[in-house]
């Protein structure tokens, strides 16, 4: 065959075009600025973990598997898991007492970097780390953390998480799975008393786990106490179920089959007291059931609110893989070229076309500006000073939420702007969308978080106006009517000149403005329900879930600006910091026009104005489109993970 | 263990709420109407064939297949793909000639029924019948009819269509393959003349094809005629590729793994000239090139017009698959339940949360104008006297840009609305998703076919405008001003009475004035860009894609709203009319509260209207949700093809 054809492509089934075949190599002329200033920027504090990581995942053995056999997948993952935790990542999160490192903020560093090689194996070591040895370590004591945290940071006692069950995902308190407290034997008995009361989709149940930490309700002595956790053995060391222990393999899943979830239920199963995650509440040798927090309500949420760091790593691992799916698609649309004026010689490239900077240059402000919300958000997970509080939960879930529907958004975007190409799974495209595609259900279905960021907002507003004595009150609604009337400020409105529109305090007031109306106009509508049309609070809330996503997206969309401007506000380099302003300006500017019915609607914004903001945004993602290879280099995604051969 | 997990469930690996585990059955009480006469709207003409097809696929052989091995898929695909041929369906689109009913819309409403089933096996059966055995039939003549089309309607010839290269995609007329006439040896030399002339992402290609219909460069004496279509052999019966062919397989997919796509390359083979097809254009035994369509353009697009019939069926397979997504995730809202008012004796559906609602029935009414608006294309097709025509062409583009992509978002919002249940293979929509995400690049993909919309609407425009004199010029223009000024009439934009919203009147005249608006302003920004900038047409049009989209999506949801009202008004069962008019005031009114930042920008719109239009939306959700269960029951899916078990 001919001469072209026996080059072998430079990556295994390469689909690609190749070098040589008439593209040009990807551009990086005409840079405004050094992508590893930015790099070093977006590493943070943790560039040492996040380069240990990725010396890590480029060795061999991380090697990408080709196929899809599901037993092949979860093997290879187990694997990897285990050379992880060998190179000793289970320290970093360890306890001090325990020789660890009790460093969040840098196991989620870990975790961002590790997501660039593969998501499996990211959720695997999260059930393991994050989830059962973080549940240990946060619901339990000294007793337990000496007895299993050192085995499962080294991944040698895999554990399980087993909180959600087939009848009741989303509503947590309304677990089926009962632990009783047998006083005779000094021990809970466990059980499912129905087929929906068996745990769901639990990780590491299908195979390997050999402890769980399982959720139940507890009654001791005849009283019902609400949802306590419990250590569990499930398996022996070869392998088989305990009895009176059920385990079901999940299956195939749409993605993430290196990680093996299951089904578990239990009959009767006989758990020590000791073994009772007692930090909240606890049982004493005389079968007395004992808790600082009065309230079962408050309780559970002490309980469930130490699990945010699940949501934050879930939204920081969906952040990294829209970054993957980013670089993928902007590298290919570097160096594809389609269609072209008449007489030129050679072909426009596709990163040229107004229409595709339009499609995919919003998307890279958005991972930006969530990259700078995120590291607030664990940063904030850190001065918290208990293990959660109201703001935090409303941060974690919000930003939980708005993240990884922005991932399903980018991915599927990427995707379609790869053709054909980003449909063949070599391209890795096609893993990224199925793998990140539960991370908008999974740690907190996205529509409930909203919810719950809505509600707290409404509960906040509702404290604020208490506090207030009426004089203040009466000044507080004329406040509100002196912002309605200044929205409507011919000077503000009429303005549409382009430095004033990129200008940050205007971008702020306006999603400040939203925000605000929204909270006011929610806050109207639950008392309208409550007190005239007198429904209880659960029906009024659920007659107005529309309002209650629209303030919720209205609220996290100005605290990731505010992020974002701040973070830029701290950047040295000139250049760095004006190609983050272009960013930020498309952030704001697009999420405007996105809701420019809202605004139009409100009378915040003239119809001259929506349209000198849209043609701002067609400039901006103009702008971008010069900087969007080394502001996809600036990620610093090795190339190994990438392994797309249209990206390389 | 317990009897209640002794039961087994009632399909094979079943995940969801069983039966007796506190669900009810679904709900098919307080229905307004009888989902039996729907259907029989929907089925239309063709209820037999679709009959027939569900017959066939409920036979136990189409029994699915668990798990995701790429060769078992493709294997057991191919012998569906036989035993559909072999109970005869090729008979429906072979010419009267050879014996066929040649009826292309039966033959359309045969690969809608097979969708409920397997999407693979739909591609498989479109490449064979659609893509190879039609671009033969279309293309080809008598010859070519006889020589071919018996074997290959009986799958026992099976064929590629090979158009696509690695090199290019969408631009068709940049082919790089070339077919040179050798006189000779009386025969073309087909070759590819560098790596990225491979023909790319060919069905049939990688293991089951013995045929291609390749698309080439056509030299005759030297001198370039275009891209033209030659029947081409690339493997001997036993499977082996013939010299000078180079295949390679395209591997693992995101879907459609029980299609073998592959690339093949070739080196200077030998091409008979009788295997042109010659339909439009031919070489004569003296080596003369003859075409009775003179411009080279011209013949172009009169070869590629006759594929619409590809682009047509996509798009009812996308609708189709959306309808199958439906249904499982409204059978599932219909039956879980998830939260609930402090003292209710049980949860709530799902289905009867607003946002829920929200969520779901704004997409059920999409794919009911869409079935309709698809009947009205298939029969345009069959009325337009030749293969192609620029209106049929405008609305085949357009439709199926518009339906693929609203199964893309229809897919992933059902998929999210079931939870962890809608990632589960078992649950069917991973494959849905997996298998469909592809229809928005292939058979043309959504942005060019959105942008040839425009571009024709544009030409339209033009050659309207060249034919009206001056005097008619000067009144147009007047017109476009009274309706500028009538959008303004207070009389009609302070009117928010809920009857005056779901007047029929209403809803179009704002889908029209959007369309004609977008369009008059395309044309404005065209020509000051040709006129006053300089730009060539191709520059002008790169420039404003974000305008030619806006314009082909005005155009489209017109089209879809004015048929879906036309389709109305023949049903003759008053409650299925009525039921029918509510989803269609929600098309028209969740279309327009979509675009109101477009429309309150044009003042065609206040805010007091526009609240009150998403105020009529949240209600027409409310009441689509009453008839939702009866509505995808409707749709008349077999049980054993949506398989879900959260569904049944």
């Amino acid at each position: 065959m001919k001469e072209i054809l026996e080059k072998p492509p430079t990556v295994e089934g390469a689909t690609g075009p190749q070098k040589g075949a008439g593209y040009p190599p990807i551009e990086r002329r005409s840079s405004t600025f050094d992508p590893k200033v930015l790099q070093r920027v977006l590493d943070g504090d943790h560039v040492e973990i996040r380069n240990w990581v990725k010396q890590l995942i480029t060795q061999p053995e991380f090697r990408y598997y080709d196929g899809n056999d599901m037993a092949v997948q979860r093997r290879q993952v187990v694997s990897w898991t285990k050379r992880i935790a060998d190179a000793g990542i289970g320290r970093i999160f360890l306890p001090r007492s325990l020789g660890g490192e009790e460093n969040v903020p840098k196991f989620m560093a870990a975790f961002e970097t590790l997501t660039f090689h593969d998501i499996s194996l990211v959720i695997k070591l999260g059930v393991q780390f994050g989830l059962f040895a973080g549940s240990v370590q946060q619901l339990g004591s000294e007793y337990h953390h000496q007895k299993y945290l050192p085995d499962a940071a080294a991944a040698k006692l895999m554990g399980c998480f087993a909180m959600t069950e087939i009848g009741h995902g989303s509503n947590v308190q309304c677990l089926e799975t009962t632990a009783v407290y047998d006083r005779a034997n000094d021990c809970f008995v466990l059980d499912s008393p129905t087929y929906s009361a068996g745990k769901n989709f639990i990780g590491n149940a299908a195979d390997d786990g050999r402890l769980a930490t399982v959720f139940a309700q507890l009654e001791v002595n005849g009283q019902k106490h609400g949802v306590h956790a419990f250590v569990v053995s499930i398996r022996d060391e070869h392998g088989s179920p305990f009895p009176g222990v059920t385990i079901e393999d999940n299956g195939l899943k749409m993605g993430l089959n290196g990680v093996d979830n299951g089904r578990i239920w239990f009959d009767h199963v006989k758990v020590p007291r000791v073994e009772m995650l007692n930090r909240f509440a606890n049982v004493t040798v005389d079968g007395q059931y004992r808790s600082d927090i009065q309230s079962q309500t408050a309780r559970f949420f002490t309980m469930i609110g130490t699990l945010v760091s699940g949501r934050i790593s879930m939204a920081a691992t969906a952040n990294s893989a829209a970054k993957s799916a980013l670089t993928i698609a902007i590298r290919y649309a570097a160096r594809r070229r389609q269609f072209g004026a008449p007489r030129a010689s050679q072909e426009t490239l596709l990163l040229d076309y107004s229409g595709h900077q339009r499609r995919l240059c919003p998307l890279l402000a958005n991972v930006f500006a969530l990259d700078f919300a995120l590291k607030y958000l664990i940063e904030q997970k850190e001065t918290a000073h208990t293990g959660s509080s109201r703001p935090l939960e409303t941060l974690a879930a919000g930003l939980k939420a708005f993240t990884t529907w922005n991932t399903t958004q980018t991915i599927q975007t990427c995707r379609e702007a790869c053709g054909g190409e980003g449909y063949m799974a070599v391209n890795r495209l096609s893993a990224l969308k199925a793998d990140t595609d539960i991370c908008t259900t999974f740690e907190g279905d996205n529509t409930v978080l909203m919810q719950l960021v809505a509600k707290n907002l409404l509960s906040d507003f509702k404290e604020k106006l208490k506090e207030m004595r009426p004089a203040q009150m009466a000044g507080f609604f004329v406040d509100q009517r002196l912002t309605a009337i200044a929205k409507r400020n011919p000077a503000l409105t009429l303005n549409i000149v382009e430095r004033h529109l990129r200008d940050a305090d205007f971008q702020l007031m306006m999603l400040r403005l939203r925000e605000t109306t929204t909270l006011f106009s929610a806050a109207q509508k639950f008392r309208y329900l409550t007190a005239r049309r007198k429904l209880d609070p659960y029906a009024a809330f659920a007659r107005m879930q529309r309002e209650l996503l629209e303030l919720a997206y209205a609220h996290v969309e100005r605290v990731i600006l505010e992020r974002f401007a701040q973070a830029i506000s701290t950047v040295q380099s000139p250049p760095v910091k004006q190609a983050l302003k272009r960013l930020c300006d498309l952030f704001a500017l697009s999420r405007i026009e996105l809701h420019k019915g809202w605004y139009l609607e409100h009378g915040s914004l003239t119809g001259l104005k929506s349209a000198a903001i849209t043609r701002t945004v067609d400039k901006l993602c103009q702008e971008v489109r010069q900087d969007a290879v080394q502001l996809v280099d600036s990620f610093g995604i090795p190339d190994s993970c990438l392994a797309a051969p249209i990206a390389l």
